[in-house]
């Protein structure tokens, strides 16, 4: 079986990530109508943690506000007792099928968090999430970076979205989150791609949707 | 800091393990009454999955029976993140105190049930238990060892016990995880003991109360 065969039976998997207040969903919500077109195969989109029943409980556990005894490496392995389960049901079955599959937080972000941002070694994180995995990354990460002032701005206007217990943290957490984000990126520099997340709309649109069209390019090339 | 003040002030941390069947709950109940003569500067018995209430939110996403998709990592992940949060809140404080702390299952459930049980790596499993645990282990771990035909005889005996996902497991499943934990005490001999589960409930009573007094008095020697 040549290289060619083999990606394409596995289509493409895709991550967003940044800090809250980056605007991964709005972004991947004005994609969606560009990679149909682009991606005739078929598009997913999906979320961390959740995405499928069981990951979905798990979620509740995460975020429930009344659980704020939760022990930093609690709330790390069920973020990666989510993603196994996320990625198994849902995320390999569709990447078989040839699907192009776009998923909002992976991987990056429990480094980014209980990493960077709550101080858990990432070493440990990265073995965590290498065993939830079996060691599948990305083709392509967007990293929607923002400054954590303006990303905290942002959460604060948007009044449709209900607060967690995660949205109680500072802003020196916050700073911590984008710092970690920003090193992964520049350890990754073939898998992950920085998107300016300050432009207008349209424009970080228009950055993720080429970062999307040249990985699609490369894997067709 | 000599030894025996720093053991002192540890408190005495034992675990009850064994396949179902083998009648953790019963001697643990029988135990009491003479474990708090033995030792009257307190005991505590819990049980895992569960024992604080994350914990106990955890054990209800892994008992579902409606979560027959789940992948054994998962399930794995979520024990052990069900054991660092039961830890951290219930295990460690109360040793502090100087409390004897009786857990119903602990690290060893892991390796037999989805290490031996399942098949996942064992190796791996003992990675999360210390991750989990920060390397804490019993002083003691009593191992109530009990064929498992006989083991699984008793369950459906028992028909005050709610069925669970887990008891539709057949009797190979059983077997595996009777010869896991017997290695484990194999490899263990120091802190895994075995009492034959297979006699009269008061001799298994007996073989434990004794196991845990020898602990004690090595402990103050």
């Amino acid at each position: 079986m040549n290289k060619n065969e083999t990606q394409q039976k596995q289509g493409i998997f895709i991550s967003i990530e940044g800090p809250d207040g980056a605007g991964k969903t709005t972004v991947l919500e004005r994609l969606l109508p560009r990679l149909e077109e682009l991606y005739p195969a078929g598009l997913v989109t999906t979320r961390e943690p959740g995405g499928v029943a069981i990951a979905e409980k798990i979620r509740e556990v995460i975020l429930d506000v009344n659980h704020t005894a939760m022990d930093s490496k609690t709330e790390l392995l069920l973020y990666i007792a989510a993603r196994r389960q996320h990625l198994v049901e849902r995320v390999l079955p569709n990447l078989q099928a040839g699907k192009m599959v776009l998923v909002d937080r992976f991987i990056d972000s429990s480094v980014a968090y209980q990493g960077a941002g709550r101080g858990l070694s990432i070493d440990h994180i990265k073995w965590l999430n290498s065993y939830a995995t079996d060691g599948l990354e990305p083709d392509l990460t967007l990293l929607l970076d923002i400054e954590s002032e303006e990303g905290l701005r942002r959460i604060e206007a948007n009044k449709d979205r209900e607060v967690n217990r995660l949205d109680l943290e500072k802003i020196d957490m916050h700073q911590r989150v984008r710092q970690g984000y920003l090193e992964l990126a520049e350890e990754n520099p073939d898998r992950i791609k920085i998107v300016d997340a300050s432009q207008d709309l349209e424009a970080v649109v228009e950055d993720a949707f080429n970062l999307i069209k040249a990985v699609l390019e490369e894997k067709e090339s």
